[in-house]
């Protein structure tokens, strides 16, 4: 069988210039993966119509699907429409599908169809209007060099709404019966991905060939991915997942393609539990972490960013004292600002988190990187000590994907600590010694 | 004078799967373009040794310069140093800088060098070594069909550390006197794409034709960009900037390429102010906005994520009458949220929000998207209704930048409200008479 060949078209300057991240190839092969399908070539231009020109007439020559997105909107760098229609040697026209749906959208805004969206419905003679239930600028598609061509917009939003409305039935409908990939996540935290391929090497020299291994690593989590193209893998997928599984331990933060953030919050709401944040260096990032997912407030109630120490004392009920003694950056302070959390809460769990995010602020004693993670519930508090040198938004992350990480545990009541502890000990006489 | 032709090649089977955001071609687009010059094409590719091949021998071949971005890890996976010495027709060795790098690099962890890691010195016979001050992985460039090859890691850290010390400085060492773009940004908050270029169109029909107008919509900003390649566009400059200042006003939220946590949290580090956050619906991330910033701790003391009304009673000193009497999304609870911020915190400024972020959670009056906006100081606290249907993502990004933006425009003293005041009105009656 022969497998599907799509490949993907990005425009616009702004994703030249580094101006906007492309996450909409992202999206598109997600969601191309889940019904089986991969992308296996993109190419990314500039808002220029010859470069644009040149492209779809060579991408589409040599794919059965080209996905173009981008350059659907109404400003003057926006030339999909303009493109396509001179590489299908088709004259522009004001699509009539295409005006009654501006017409609609701007109507339930009370906004006036103006010059720039009305461009929008100037499409070439002959295409297939793919419609977009949120946004202004609709899709459209033709058949080019024995390729099916369709043009999408580069909001997210409105991309995805049409994936999953048109295009991948669409392509399912096209292309029925094609040999399919299947890939598997788990989704590891606490390991790097050196560490895990020679865990696996050294554990698994008899990996079946059919089952593709990979890695890849999304601070903080790396993803470790199982992917078949045959039955024989089909077979012998169930078997590596269980031994991965007893390798990697409760390092492994969920058998589906979940964030950690996800996972706290499902088991939160399957224990009927709660939590509480008392954040200094993270500044909140764990609470918004959290207030993410849809459905957290049956979680979460509160959440408190002791930015000074006066906040330490006056809303978690830190001792001065003991802020005075140890610094706010302590075992004690930590433990004492889950232990505030929870009492003006009246939550389950609590985590706290003080730590030193640099870039400034660091001292010998306690240098950028340093922070104590505490965590626990009325009966039991731990703390730990840990050290993730590195820039402010990484050290701010990692922290945050710790805080979460413990509580995952200690819902699960998994007693063995994370190898993280031991690589990650923030250990000041030596640091001390190597200056 | 010629512009240099620079193109990427992206590698990666993550990038292809979607499994990561490919945020390291903007990186490289953006230090690129701060020296004047521009990427022409980037192309992605998974992880096959023919499909790459393929690419470097014909990007290679079109270019004077091609940077590869990916694959020098340690797995198996990682591909790019075995390609190039096929590509270029030299043997895979031991390379002395490269392994010298790596025993220093583990030596300072205490971890021992293992095969995978030892696996990233084998490198093809004739490269030169672009160093990497952080990671283990060096990168590594040769000249082939009369292009400079360079190949860089994909973590964003150690690309962005080759980038500053060794890339650039290479290609402007090797390709002196060239023609440079300049690129001026103006970032708008608070008005669309379509807007702005309207008001352009229709306030300044005699735009000079040598100064590009571009627009970016990056969710919550719209960058509005003027590029010249000419010293005629260089002079036109000043005066089209002046003339978008003069018609989008205080919307404008920088001079610089700046965000608006970055902008408010410089406001109130020079006129030596707090600022503290009573968040609801957006659940710490206003607050971990401001702190992602360096040097926060100035300006901020304390958060508040008051997720639940008894939270909001017992931190904030919100009246339970009040929430009983005209519920938790109401103009009198987010005032009184400030209100109680200020009061806890004394601090100079303060924001509140309380709305409806969804998918959950909506009632006919008070829909998903509704959310009470309160800001200000001791004297006089603001608040206004705003409405932002769509995804619990965008709900959370957009009030949380509309929070931000009501403060900065409070610090600079603008009086007139921003257009969003009415295109984002909430009109709980026109919403039902449409139902």
């Amino acid at each position: 069988m022969k497998t599907l060949r799509i490949q993907l078209l990005l425009t616009g300057d702004e994703l030249m210039s580094g101006d906007i991240i492309d996450s909409n190839s992202a999206l598109i092969a997600k969601k191309l993966q889940a019904e089986g399908y991969s992308v296996s070539r993109r190419v990314t231009v500039g808002d220029n119509v010859e470069l644009l020109k040149q492209e779809i007439a060579a991408l589409s020559s040599m794919s059965d699907v080209l996905i173009v997105n981008g350059g659907l909107g109404p400003t003057i760098d926006d030339l999909t429409s303009e493109v396509l229609a001179q590489v299908v040697v088709q004259p522009l026209e004001e699509n009539a599908e295409a005006i009654a749906h501006l017409e609609s959208w701007c109507a339930k805004r009370n906004f006036k169809l103006d010059g720039p969206n009305r461009k929008q419905a100037w499409l070439p003679k002959g295409v297939t209007i793919v419609p977009n239930p949120i946004g202004s600028a609709v899709g459209f598609s033709i058949d080019h060099n024995d390729c099916w061509v369709v043009c999408t917009p580069g909001v997210p939003s409105e991309l995805e709404k049409m994936l999953d409305q048109t295009i991948i039935k669409e392509i399912n409908y096209r292309f029925p019966g094609l040999e399919k990939t299947t890939v598997s996540h788990l989704p590891v935290f606490g390991l790097g991905e050196s560490k895990i391929q020679q865990m696996v090497i050294d554990s698994m020299p008899d990996w079946p060939k059919s089952v593709e291994l990979g890695f890849r690593a999304s601070m903080p989590i790396v993803d470790v991915k199982l992917t078949t193209h045959t039955l024989e893998g089909e077979q012998q997928r169930a078997s590596c997942i269980a031994r991965l599984k007893a390798l990697l331990g409760a390092h492994i933060i969920s058998e589906q393609s979940e964030t950690l953030q996800q996972r706290v919050v499902g088991l939160l709401q399957q224990q009927g539990k709660t939590l509480a944040t008392a954040e200094s260096c993270t500044g909140g990032l764990i609470a918004s972490q959290i207030t993410s997912i849809a459905g957290a407030s049956a979680a979460f109630e509160m959440g408190i960013v002791s930015y000074s120490n006066r906040i330490k004392s006056h809303l978690l009920g830190v001792d001065p004292e003991t802020l005075e003694c140890h610094g706010a950056v302590s075992r004690e302070v930590a433990c004492q600002m889950v232990q505030g959390a929870l009492v003006q809460s009246d939550s389950d769990y609590g985590i706290a988190v003080s730590g030193v995010a640099g870039p400034g602020g660091g001292t010998d004693e306690k240098p950028v990187g340093t922070v104590w993670v505490a965590w626990g519930d009325r009966h039991k508090i731990e703390a730990e000590l840990l050290y993730f040198p590195g820039s402010r938004h990484y050290f701010q992350q990692m922290v945050a994907a710790v805080g979460l990480d413990l509580v995952r545990r200690r819902l699960l009541n998994i007693d063995e600590p994370p190898l993280y502890f031991k690589q990650r000990k923030y250990k000041a006489s030596t640091l001390k010694g190597k200056r």
